[in-house]
Order: C-alpha cells, then structure tokens, then sequence
C-alpha cells in the first residue's frame, strides 16, 4: 500500500529527532526507577517527578517516562493530578515543565495507545489528551517549558500551552507539529494553538509539512521565546520565572483568561464531536495498517 | 470631478510595474497564438497552456492572455476548467503556476468587464472571480505560484491563494493588493486572503495604501516565501514541490483544509450579497466615469 | 495586604517613564494655561490645542492636560468634541495627534476618575473612554499618532487607534498597554487592538507583563511604524500624512471600515456589560484600597 510505505518511510525521518541518538528507542514506556524519590523534598507519582521550592512558590515538574517521555495514558493522568495538586495548593504560583529523560523532552503521543485497541480505548486516551491540554492552557499558574530535548507533536503542544518556552541550543532538538508525516492530522485545537502562536501563514505551511524547526528557526518563527546553552536551560527558566511573578496574580491570570478563552471554548463546545471524530479516523483500516507497520518496524529495531 | 482626476492620476502609477515595460499594453484580452500547441505534451486552452510531467505528478500552468494575462471572463473559464482537469486526474498531485507573458505574472481583474456592460455580465463577471478564488484556495492539489512578473491586484490574489510563492528577483516586479488607487474596494475574502498571508496590521496599511510590493519587501512582510533570480524560478518552484510532494497527499489535504475552510465558508455563505454588492458599486455613475475616463487613456496611449 | 504592597511597589516602575523627568508628576489634572490661544489660526478647547493647515487638509490636535495628559473625564470628552468637528468638516481629511506637554504623549486613563467616586460616575467614565475609542477606531479621517513623549495604558490605546504611529528615539519614551502592573486588566477591546496590532503571541506576553516597550523593541514588534529623532516627529507625521491622503479618500475609508469593523462590533454589541463589568472591578473594595494608596503615595511625592 502506497500510503503505508511512504509513512514507513517519512518515519524515519520522523524519528530523526531522538532515533539518531545514542540508545534510545521508541515504544511502550516502562515504569520509571525511583518514583518519588528524596522524601520530603520532591513528590509526585512514578511518571511525574516534582521539586517544589516553597519559598520561591515555584515547582520544577519533571517528566520521566523512558525512554523518550511518550504521552502514554498513565503519563497523561499523572500530568493532570500533578498540575491539579499545584493548582490547589496556594504555596505556588508558577511551574517550571522539563523532561527528566536525557535528550528528548517528550515525543509526543503514545502510539501504541492509538493502535490494536478498541474504539472504547482510543475515546478514553483521547479524552485524557484533551484534558491535559484544557488544564495546561486554562492555567492560573505561570506555566514556562525548559525544553531540553526533541520537542515533536504532542511534546510540542505541550511547550505551547506554557505561558514562555526556553529551547536548549542543540541542533538536534526539534520542535513542531509534524503529524502529516504519519499520514495524520493534528486535531483543530492543536492547529489553534499553532496559530495562536506563530500566526497563520506560518502554520499553514508548518502544519501541512510536518516541519520540525531547529532551534534558531523556532526562535525565528517564534515558536520559542528564547534559545540559550543547554546547561542555562534551567536557570534562564528560573529567571524568567521571576519576571513572570513580578506581576499580581490576580490581574495576569484575568488577562491570560482573556486571551485564551476563546480558543478552549471552541473545545469545550464540542468535546465529544472530537473525540467521535478522532475514533472514526484512527479505526480506519489504512490508519492502523500504517501504525502498525511502523510500530513493528520499531520493535524490530529495538528488538 | 475631483475622484476622478485623482483616479486617473493614480492610475499610470498603478500601472507602473508594467506598463513601464517595453511594448507592453493594458486593455481587452487578444486571442493567443497557437493554443494548446506541440500535441501530446501540451493540452489546456486557448489561454491556458498545461505543460504535464506525469512522471512526476506535476503540472506546469501557464497563463496566456497577451499583453498583461489580465483576467478576462475567458480566462478565468479556461483556468477554472484547467484546474478542475488536473484536479480529477489522479496522475497529477501538484500544478505551478507562471506567466507565458514576458515581464508580467497578471495584470488582474479585466477593467473592460467591469465598464460599460450590463449589471448582469457584471454578476457573471464576479461570480467566475468567486469561482476561481474558491477552487484555487480549497484545492487538494499542491499549488506553487511561479511569479515571473508584475503581480499587482488580482495577480497578487490568484499568487495568494496557492501554498507556497516563488518571485523572480526584479525590482520592476511588485506585488500587492492596490485597488485603493483605482479608487475601488477589494473584496473581503481578498482582504481575508492577505490577512492569512501576513497578518492584520500589515494587511491594514497595505490595502489602505493600495502599496505594491517591491521583491525584497515582499519577502519581508511576508508577500512571498523566496525571491530567487529570475531564471531560476522554476526549477526553485519544482525543488518546492519536491518538498510538498513528500508528505502524505490525505493528511497534507485535510489539514490544508482546515486551515482555509473558515475562510472560504464566509464567501460561501454570502457569494450571492457579494455579487449583489459588486454588481451595485460598479454601477455607480462615479465609478463607471473613472473607468471609462481611465480606459480611454489607456487607449489613447496604446494608439 | 500583599496584592496592595505589591502594586504599590510596582506602581513605581509603570511610573518610571515620566516619574523619572525632571518636575513632572501624576495626579489630578490642571486648567491649561492659555486655552485656545493666537486667534484665527488655531482653534479648539482648554484641553485640546487644534492647528488646522486648511490648505493641506489636515490638522494637528495636541493634547494640553498637564502635566502628565492623563485622560480625564473632561480631556476624553473635548477630545471627541473635536474630532467630530474635524469629522464633519470636508476641510479635513487627516489629523495627526501629538502632546503639547513635555516628555509625555498621555499617560493613560486618569486614576482619579476610578478612585472614591459614585458608580455612577465610574460608568460615565467608562462611557467616554469606549466612546473616544470607537470614535478613533472608526474614524473616517486618516489619523497619524506623532509620539512625543511616554505612552502607557490609555496613551498607548490611543495611538493604536491611528493608521500610523511615528516614535521619538528617546529611551525614556516607553510604550504599551501596562494595566496589569497595577493590579487592573486591560478590557477586552484593548486588547482586541493589541492583537490586531502586534498580533495574538506577543499580545499574550506583552498584556500578562505589562510590558513597555522602548523605541526599538516597540518598532520591532510592531507597535509603531517608525522611530526617529525626536525633533523629526512631526515633519516625519506631515510627510507620512502626505503619502495616505494620496489615496482617493472613499476607497481607503471604505478599506479601513472593512478592517476594523468587527472589531469594533465587538464592543458595540455589548457596550452596556463591559460598562457593568468596569464598575463591579472597579468598585471591588481590594483595588479602590489599592488605587487610594497608589494615589495617596502619588500626593506626598508630590507635596
């Protein structure tokens, strides 16, 4: 089948980001070592690993779902109870989102959740997707991305519905929405995020590329706000963190509803539409012929 | 009058990018030599050259309506069908688009269809733009303009509609949405089209200056995505649509359409207003007086 | 009460602009000195100085509200006073807007006005300020800002209002739309015209921080058109002013009215909520605390 053979072969290049690095692979994701780890200083749950720093009313939350922090649906959930229990928690006002994973901040959705399961699976994964996103966007927390590593598709929408995004200076860390190369489409709320971000040419022609932008060209097209030595990705995050919460909580937060409200309310508005709508598309034939071809190709690389 | 001297003052500057250049003229469209020409390898229309590598799965379209390919009723038809041609023939994925005219891409909407005729030509007249504006703007196939030329007012429109533009470095070949210095009103979905293109504010102040573009401020503002030299247009637009051409026709189409359908359902909910609205400000005696009293000149020039 | 510390602190640096010139303060606003002024040749009110040039068509309305121009009930209302004469006088087809006071275009919306008054009196207010702006907006007349001095908040509004800004190079001379250092949120269609100036990215930023921009970051995220020495701004606005009313007035007034009107609609349609809206914030007891004590700090620096 054409369509098969030219997503085997455009997901390569897909992967091109983290398969060229030393290592890693591309697949289930396994239980993280530790979990929580040092008592008092750090919570969390096994996927997600936060340092809060009381004091400062700034938490650092980390992803570590190896090898390459795909957004599995465990992932997901850990994500939205992590962000839900800082949200609560009136000691903070701002979270700092990296990857505890070496070289990829995430990869993006889990396909695995996408492929051989049932409608009923796919509605569940893809509810979670939606909701990780409405809670992130819809924040009243200052949310800034220290992205140190790759950065592709839903790794990206991630960064993107942070307030500010700090990318590591590493030729290999690219960031963008590159569904199309699967043979995919990105959901609509995805393309506004795109499009709230850097504008509608730009998108158009991003989107229907797949481009994944190097870092220079992220901070060109503006899908970053600044790009700096990967050891300062950190600290430039906390530093910027500062400036953020220099501003009373109370009028930034009205002001970030004020400018995001429209685009979550189309979601909102029609929840289920997109999910019935994501299920009819992943259950077709040529769909999961595709993702399992190159789920298989995967395994037998790693393998 | 007073609009209308000023019309007619601004007109020979409206019309600088062209008809500056040797032998050139502006008026009623004339029959092209040949046609479809050297048999198997050509097709198309009188006035639409279809140069097809199907091979590649690209066609090359090339207007021909000496002097300036201003878009009479007959050739937009003839794109129109073109277009619908290789749209329905599964051998063709992408079309570029050129001048065979030399120093000229289009000159834009015919004046000669817009003065002196009935109300009911002119509702012909502005449906065929609609019609063109539509197919070309929701087309699944990868267009890529081949701008070799001036490319002012309606030239600029049919440049815009396409996903990538390639102009042929020469100071002489502007670009831009000018019908302010004619003292008429581009459509909405015109405006709509440049504000997709590059944004709100410049597309404030560049329609409401009517300002043509010049090569590298075209680049700048956004106009167009590469400015190469001049005999290097086509083989860059064929490089492009090598780029285009690898990414998954279904998934390239579907989010090409949702980043245009907004867009075009506006005119389609209101294409009949549109006409009605088009058809009643053309008929207005100070707006036949300035097109008359301008084509007169033309003329007069031209004899 | 830690918001209203916190404002107080940050009250300084929104100030900084003119705090920092010699002599200048902020407060309540005084009678200019003089009024009309040199007969025949100027006209206008207390607060508004007008300089037609009946030959040329245009007029210069300079802002006299010393010291620091900020928007009172009075200055809003002579303001649309006159510019509605300027309006319906065919004499006039563009104004260029500038500050008589030194160092300082406008310094926003007068704090006096929403601080220890009636609500009744915040909502007329409010009335004049939504009426200046959809005044301005939508004004037939080509309007130039020539800033000659700092400009936050109402000041900036004002400006983004025009078709062009020109910007003195004066590091001291800050722009932009800095309501949430204060503890208060720009309404709605502020923010609407920051989009539609600088686009929704660096709106999101730029409303959440607060941000004022110096001459260069200003022109480089286009919140004005151009930046030039300071004793060049007014010739640099006659000279731009010169290049609009070179378009045929009814088409690029038609032009303007398709850009701006839904923006403006916006706010038309729900003029008396956003009314509401501005006094119960307003009215709240936290930011009438916040606002006496700002102005309270005001007066003793002062006295």
């Amino acid at each position: 089948m054409a369509l098969a053979s030219r997503v085997r072969f455009l997901a390569r290049a897909l992967l091109r980001p983290w398969t060229l690095l030393r290592g890693t692979t591309f697949g289930r994701t396994e239980p993280a070592a530790g979990g929580g780890g040092d008592g008092a200083r750090r919570f969390g749950s096994q996927r997600v690993l936060v340092e809060p720093d009381a004091a400062a009313g700034v938490a650092v939350m980390k992803f570590r779902n190896p090898p390459v922090n795909s957004l599995s649906l465990e992932l997901l959930t850990e994500l939205v109870i992590s962000l839900e229990k800082l949200e609560n928690d009136k000691t903070f006002r701002g979270v700092i989102l990296t990857s505890d994973c070496p070289r990829v901040f995430s990869a993006g959705l889990d396909l695995t959740e996408m492929c051989g399961r049932s409608p009923a699976h796919y509605a569940e994964y893809w509810k979670a997707v939606q909701e990780l996103w409405l809670r992130m966007y819809l924040s009243n927390l200052v949310l800034i991305a220290a992205i140190n590593g790759a950065c592709p598709a839903g790794g990206c929408i991630i960064a993107l519905t942070c307030d500010y995004r700090i990318l590591a200076d590493n030729p290999k860390y690219h960031i963008g929405l590159n569904e199309t190369l699967l043979g995919i489409v990105a959901p609509f709320w995805f393309k506004d995020t795109y499009v709230n971000t850097i504008g509608h040419h730009a998108s158009e022609q991003a989107l229907q590329l797949g481009t994944l932008f190097p870092p220079a060209e992220a901070l060109q097209v503006g899908l970053v706000d600044q790009v700096v030595p990967e050891d300062q990705v950190l600290s430039t995050a906390l530093s910027a963190m500062a400036r953020w919460l220099a501003i009373p909580d109370h009028a930034r937060q009205l002001t970030k509803n004020m400018m995001r409200k429209a685009t979550a309310d189309r979601l909102l508005r029609q929840r289920d539409a997109d999910i019935q709508n994501f299920v009819s598309f992943i259950c077709r034939d040529s769909i999961q012929k595709s993702l399992q071809m190159y789920l298989e190709k995967l395994r037998q690389r790693k393998g």
